[in-house]
């Protein structure tokens, strides 16, 4: 049946599984002590214009905001997120698990403000209690956003300045990164994303690898023993080949971005179809994942012919749903909805 | 200098200290094997009309917050609480670095109400995603709150049973439960108390006492080895007794509810005051804890001659300030009070 | 270079990859709510003769090892290990990190047995300040264990009576269970296994895989909530698809056991090998890890043909080396490290 | 009737008593911000000799252990400890709980020896795969240890060097820190303890006060936030005076020390005693603590007069026990003894 139900409902990218089977029957070393993990480190220091950054592979999401937030912060302090970021929903408290306080502040359109974040930051700082509570330490943001949103330059710009006038890391969660950096709307290139934050990750798991994130921190940044710390967490594979290989071929002959491209190519035509149809949307997104309104009869009828993820209620009889594309949707794939609904 | 600063300033209450001095040559066991700590759980039993609850003393309120909601959930549990709580705000991030997420929900006047609550959750159960979020286990509340207000009866009965028709147990924060109680408009009384949470404590160091807090599991709610677990939180003396012999006296001839209810009285006096002499309140606090509003030359003024303790800034010219009475304040202090301001 | 560094220097078996491959292009759903995931599960069920465990896939095993250990045992546990296991000393501490004390008792070969179990728990129980100790709930063996040496069925069922008797549950770690399996000194097959230990796992990623561990949990031993808790650990896949289509393809026509097998029989060679050239043994291994003592000239001299992985120095002059054989080692390798050696 | 179960079965020698009766109607901020706790930092600091380090005090030992070493640990160290030691086996895993290994050195007679350290370090640099383990970042001993020994000047600073060497830290748990400067057989004083480690702590629960531990970090090695972490580890006292007050009065008049000096006094009689009548000691301790071991008929018989504490059997007809003296215990119960045994 035909699917938008998520960005990871297929398998990677032919050309992420072909350099898997050519490499297969190599002898390597395990932990990422191999060939094309080095390699794939390089390829990704030098998309960011970044040499001096350092390079880790994670398996996963969560996994990655785990490791990543346990092991900058001090005991002391906490992250701040909005009330919408993945780390303050949907990760079964895996930030809190680690012993860190997600300060949760109102999100508009899944992001976050420096405005607002200055302003928590004033309360906290004007708290003449402010012993007994969790100290700022970092700032966490997706992008793109739960919601499919972007920042601007100049917003996360601005997220950094407040981050540096507070002593605050900021953390960029780019689990679709690849459709951030490829949407139409997007004044911000890797080299930029790299340069604003102390650390953040390009997502592979759902642009075109089967699995991994290649985590990114700024030059002076890396936590101190962060291979082993890794270890410590779970997160280390034996074969890390697996995702060294696999970054290799996304950052080679600029894969990560074509196949961005791809979805949101095909999601800007999706979006366009919806509207020519006159469905309403539950936001403006300028990347893969867009929400659209259906009532619930819409909802039953189009789900009997193509899978959709439901996002929530609006009202009695309408639901927000999305619809994502990713780096394997096709012309016909949006054809065929276009027969649907 | 006079000083309503806190209800923590002074020492302990005559008769306790008494208690100490008289049994202080006993030859007793350690870690709360003696007979006066048996005793003081005897009698915070029958005052709790509860004989099949069991009674443990820790030393402070933060550590009891963090071992009670530490060891009554399972790991993928939260506890709801009000964003102005005290588990929220003032503990460092205690509740968090056990493991355990706080799903802070809005507070009107310090206190979190049954419909907000089950909102909430009708949200988590309503989200497709939940196994990707902190389940709520447990429902907070202090009472009186940081803001000296007072649930009713039909209040914390509605809580519990939302906490029952979810199946989260209800915890009630009572560092100041003393006050709240002998308060003119509370309708509840200790056996209501028992009755109504799965645990609870009763504030010592703030009523009477140089540290304590008595815990109160109710019948079939008790952690496994609960004491073993006190251990582990560091939140064990090995001069048991301390506690024991503090709870004993408090809780002999009433002593707990008198001073309890000098404070309360005060507080009517000082209240009154206030209110004769024009000033406006933060909120309109039944208890022992009043907070009055002055202008910036208000602050200074008074505070030369008495002190208080800062709140919060209500305006550019105007701050909010805490006046707190205790089981210790007389009749001269308001007098002397009424001289000042 | 030929080289027996480890049992995971490749990739995947080829037909796990072709099972990659062939299914790469269907639209699953995600977190293994797909129809591989189901017949994984289902095929282990099966091989396990065990219809009413409850199987989960995970990545690795240390992140097995810490979410099993650290969502079975209460807070209050602790798990009774070798001094030699794999979580008593080569997990950065993953144990620990999640709150709970590995109990290290002397091992032999390896291994644990029943007898010092029991003679610990003795000392343990006879202890009047037990209260005030970690409480055993767990005993931890890896099967192989890091030394290649087995379990014998009589072996394994001593530790379930002691676990039995003392309420405590039985782990196996079985990163290189097949290698354990296939070996012609074991008296265990998977189903004894899995009746006779409460949770162990059937690993992949040193046996044909990418990366993978099955985690079976006997009937009733099933942690709640565990995929969740797998969420908050950190070791949730997105494409939950990566770790069923591999195991899929491992329990398909007796795979897993095959290649198994493959690797004994070449570790057979290999130590007929060394034994015939005269080289001692640290110890004498019937699975796929064999463990030779070498000069430092040897060391040197064959290093520069073959790779192996240093184990431990044994006096001045001479070392132990791990060789390592796995489901790809071929004859060949075997005829062209005669010729080195 | 007459006890020698431990030094914990007495309150608080008078004149703790009588400072706090001075000073209950003090009206003082909380916290530890007010003048008596300001003192006794500052009269500790002097007694140790040590201007510069920074001083904090606690309620109790395994809260003072396990706020420590998880403040100064990083997150990928480990503490070595002896296999006796206090935080290995007698505190319910509250180090682990904080997410770090004891790693467990064999003791002799309660103490860890240099060699030993050192014996243990080398293996852990010289195992290639280090970076899978956990780091040695702390070296705990107990002074007195729990068998009653003490370190030489010459042994702790031999420890010392082997922390500075490998970059770790020497943290001494001085629960009894008086009854071993007291004893006539030890060559360390106050400021040689101040001077030699980076972290230590004077108890007080078992030598005259209520409760408290006093915590001394030498300069430069204080936690950052340190006060604020331990309300996150819910060892802050909201009357903080509770332990300034009683540090203050046992370091005026060198009360601390003369007490410290009775106990020692009373075990030497008491030892004396023991070995006049040709009873075996288990071990042979200069402090308060005795070791003495008593055929089972003994212990009923004496048990019926006098009060010890169980310490473990010796053989099947024999166990060991232990007699404590304290800062309280007078010739005439000594006297009272002779009449016993």
């Amino acid at each position: 049946m035909l699917s938008f139900e998520s960005d990871y409902i297929l398998g990677a990218h032919e050309k992420v599984l072909e350099a898997l089977l050519k490499t297969n029957s190599e002898m390597l070393s395990g932990y990422g002590n191999d060939i094309h993990t080095e390699n794939a480190k390089n390829l990704i220091k030098k998309a960011c214009n970044a040499p001096d950054s350092d390079v880790f592979f994670l398996t996963g999401g969560t996994q990655a905001n785990k490791t990543i937030i346990a092991t900058m912060l001090k005991p002391f302090e906490g992250v701040i997120a909005p009330q919408t970021g993945h780390i303050s929903l949907h990760e079964v408290g895996a930030i809190e698990y680690t012993g860190h306080k997600v300060i949760e502040l109102a999100a508009e359109n899944g992001k976050l403000s420096a405005g607002k974040v200055e302003e928590y930051l004033k309360t906290f700082y004007g708290d003449e209690n402010n012993s007994m509570m969790v100290v700022p330490g970092m700032i966490y943001v997706s992008h793109p956003t739960e919601y499919g949103t972007l920042y601007t330059k100049s917003e996360l710009s601005a997220l950094r300045a407040v981050a540096d006038k507070y002593g605050m890391k900021l953390f960029l969660d780019g689990a679709r990164l690849g459709y951030g950096l490829m949407s139409r709307e997007s004044d911000l290139d890797l080299s930029d994303i790299a340069d604003l934050c102390h650390v953040f990750y390009i997502g592979g798991t759902k642009v075109g690898a089967l699995c991994g994130e290649a985590v990114v921190f700024a030059k002076g940044y890396t936590p101190e023993r962060f291979h082993s710390l890794t270890k410590q967490h779970g997160a280390m594979l034996a074969k890390g080949r697996l995702l060294g290989v696999q970054f290799e071929a996304l950052f080679t002959d600029n894969l990560y971005f074509e196949i961005s491209k791809n979805a949101i190519d095909r999601a800007e035509e999706l979006k366009q179809l919806f509207k020519s149809r006159g469905y309403e949307f539950l936001i403006d997104s300028p990347t893969n994942q867009q929400f659209i309104i259906l009532t619930d009869e819409q909802m039953k009828k189009i789900g009997e012919k193509c899978r959709f993820c439901f996002w929530e209620r609006v009202d009695e009889n309408r639901c927000a749903v999305r619809f994502a594309t990713s780096f394997a949707t096709t012309k016909e794939d949006i054809l065929a909805l276009s027969e649907i609904i």
